[in-house]
């Protein structure tokens, strides 16, 4: 069954002859082609023409072109031109710089820029600290890519990356209140990217990293964290982590575990798995088994990277060894951060009664969910279109939002586990149910409760530089 | 006399006791101490007691502080705070980053961001050419810096740098509907500027250098233009240039004289001085003396740097020596991009009749202008408050609105003359007048006139990208 859906939308202009029923067989064509008529709008009628603009989903853009066929065969219509709603929606960009002071006249100029501007920088230039009062810095961030792992689409440029670091820059302002300005660079050499993200940054409040492939990921993100005295956080790992650790603490409530004692079994061990591994171990978990292709990641592997190597020493604490699915043997919860595939259904059969499943692939989940709802205890994906979605969207805006408000030099471990914590606790425990252990991202408390969390736990971890809710001031 | 102006106002909340007569005492202390009374506010009135916010404008910081002690001193008043309003002004930052698509509902989510933005990603990354269509890169400039010639103040570092840094963003987007981003760097090596700026140079359609000192300020900038395939423009060499030959233009033909004829002295061979001299001989100046602070450059000197030994090569054809006012003997035009006191009064009277005097420095000019109004031709600054106002902002909107628009390489000679023409031309030939050369930088027509005028030199050097007023299309 088909999931026709908005990213996968059109406006077609149709030129439709006047005759008894037309429009109804225009609507039939598309149902038959499986399409969803969302909306019509009559453009003109001129000489016995209507001239209509039909919005239709579909599936994908085959289907788009099929039910754009299916509609332009029929008798006494003509498809005149299709417009994708998608890239409509992205002509020109998706981001504006806005004043937020007027500039209308001769004062607002003299105080705005010259000669009222200067009393400013010297204000600044006097006391470094007034930079966070008294320009942008306060509130901005910057999301930095080298567009090598873009969504699923792997390493596609700076410049094809773009939509979707204009898009997190929207995710930011519309969840988090914060400014955030895309820069993609056009380099993939790590001592270049730290170099020009740490002559970027006194511009900025925080660094968002972002779709930059492991195990660069790693050098870069603890470079950056050493040379900047700002947050720097590389969405991919420790946003995913954030997530996946919320939507676990209230999973394992759903089938009464506790995280101390379940076995974990982790597919995919890049940016995102070691981060993943690492922030469910800090919050107590004791046995995280990991697994690339090529099965589960041991010491007595002689393949393993430098990275995977020192993942193999700090995790698999019984030794497991042999395929992801011979690991899933008795777990209770795995959590898939590969692609479809990596396990199979036989595999997840296997898990200890009630297992949590996180098939997080997208846009196709390691494991079908409709294959293992019927004995899962607990199943979650990444997508939008079942239950328990696991979304980053839940974490950044919240992290940085707190992170700024107190002027945080780092992100520590603890405020990671308070972020999920606070995501977790937006539940209620009584509305928790195996089909809502995670908020929806449109739950406006989300990041509110994350900022909190975030800046108490950086108080506590003594890298706050202003105390929560402090004021501005506006003296020279 | 003072100059008050709201570049220094400041808010006073009062406490005032009531009596007959309180506020025009107050009043009357401002006028006495010749501040100017701008606003009166009636904040509460408790007690026999009112409390007031009284807006005033001072000449300085100074001034400032002299009218708050003498309201202070009044009997029955008490200054309860001082809020500094060029500074509430900056609170927080003047630039926002706003969504200019809506992000309400999962349909949006779904098209703006996953999984809809995959698709805009593809088609960019199978045409490249696509980033200009579908991201902010057709509109976006950054504004980089590395704040080592800010203003009048100097190399303050790039924190201190950024309030200027955001006000030239909002004039970007005010005069010129170009979205532009600042970037303060924390480098001050050229190698590492370049490398910095070619690697954000993804996300932007122009790089506007800013208060960049010289020498590095002609390296970074000739070696961007190089790496780059968009234009690089250092606004304190080329939009100085631009507007300095617009003014030049109109002055010429309020005192009858050509270009090609006139003998132009110029003080101060930085950034702007070099950039001038260039553009006013490739628009036909045959005789331009440049002057440092050692008096004027010529190929005998032994004490030139390579930058001003190159300068010494291409002007002053005559091999004048001496002092910048020896050399005014007989000029037509002086150009001042220096300070107060490059020339004499003395000096400036033995130029040629009805001298041309542009007295640029800022905030205080090389010479008085109220000492040359009654001999000189025309008088222009860089101030506001004199007629003629020679500023930038009447440049730089313009020649990035029309670079943007043919999507050019680079900026050439003949798109810089261009704008300069079109900014001279808004000013008609009947209206012209020695207190009217030049256009108001409020002027609306001015951008739209530059814009055109640069757009046309760069389809004619074949540095265009893009037709004229082509439009956008929403194909994948």
């Amino acid at each position: 069954m088909p999931h026709p859906s908005a990213s996968f939308s059109a406006t077609l202009r149709l030129h439709l002859k006047d005759s008894p029923g037309s429009f109804a067989r225009v609507a039939n064509a598309i149902a038959e082609a499986d399409g969803l008529l969302d909306a019509i709008d009559l453009v003109s009628v001129d000489h016995g023409t209507k001239v209509r603009d039909v919005t239709v989903f579909a599936e994908d853009s085959a289907h788009l072109e099929r039910i754009v066929e299916a509609v332009g065969a029929l008798d006494g219509v003509t498809v005149d031109h299709v417009s994708d709603r998608t890239f409509l929606m992205h002509l020109g960009g998706k981001l504006q710089v806005k004043s937020k002071v007027p500039l209308k006249t001769r004062d607002d100029l003299s105080m705005a820029y010259t000669p009222g501007v200067a009393r400013v920088c010297e204000a600044i230039a006097a006391d470094p600290e007034k930079v966070w009062n008294l320009t942008v810095k306060r509130n901005t961030v910057a999301i930095v890519t080298d567009g090598t792992a873009v969504l699923g689409l792997g390493d596609i440029g700076p410049e094809a990356s773009l939509p979707v670091m204009e898009g997190k820059a929207i995710l930011f302002g519309e969840f988090g209140g914060v400014d955030a300005w895309p820069l993609a660079l056009a380099t993939k050499d790590v001592d270049e990217i730290v170099a020009t993200v740490t002559a970027i940054a006194p511009v900025f409040g925080g660094i968002n990293l972002e779709d930059i492939s492991a195990p660069r990921c790693f050098e870069i993100e603890r470079r950056l964290d050493e040379a900047l005295d700002i947050p720097v956080f590389h969405d991919d790992q420790h946003g995913t982590a954030i997530v996946t650790l919320a939507a676990l603490l209230n999973a394992l409530k759903v089938v009464d575990k506790r995280l101390e004692d379940v076995r974990i079994v982790v597919t995919g061990v890049g940016a995102a798995g070691d981060a993943v591994t690492d922030l469910l171990m800090a919050s107590g978990a004791r046995d995280v088994i990991g697994c690339d292709r090529r099965g589960v990641i041991h010491a007595g592997r002689e393949d393993l990277t430098p990275v995977k190597a020192a993942y193999a020493a700090r995790t698999n604490p019984t030794g497991v060894r042999g395929s992801a699915d011979e690991a899933l043997a008795g777990a209770d919860v795995f959590v898939g951060l590969s692609g479809p595939g990596a396990v199979s259904l036989a595999g997840v059969r296997t898990m200890a009664p009630r297992p949590i499943v996180f098939a997080m692939a997208n846009p196709t989940p390691e494991i079908p969910p409709e294959d293992v709802y019927e004995f899962a205890g607990v199943v979650a994906t990444g997508r939008s279109d079942y239950p328990n979605q696991i979304n980053n969207v839940l974490a950044f805006p919240g992290v940085f939002r707190g992170a700024l408000g107190v002027r945080a030099s780092t992100v520590t471990p603890a405020m990671r586990s308070a972020a999920a914590h606070a995501i977790a606790a937006v539940v209620q425990e009584a509305e928790l149910d195996p089909e809502y252990i995670i908020p929806s991202v449109f739950n406006p408390e989300v990041a509110t409760a994350v900022a909190a969390a975030v800046a108490e736990a950086a108080e506590r971890d003594g890298v706050a530089r202003r105390p929560r809710g402090a004021g501005a001031t506006a003296t020279a």
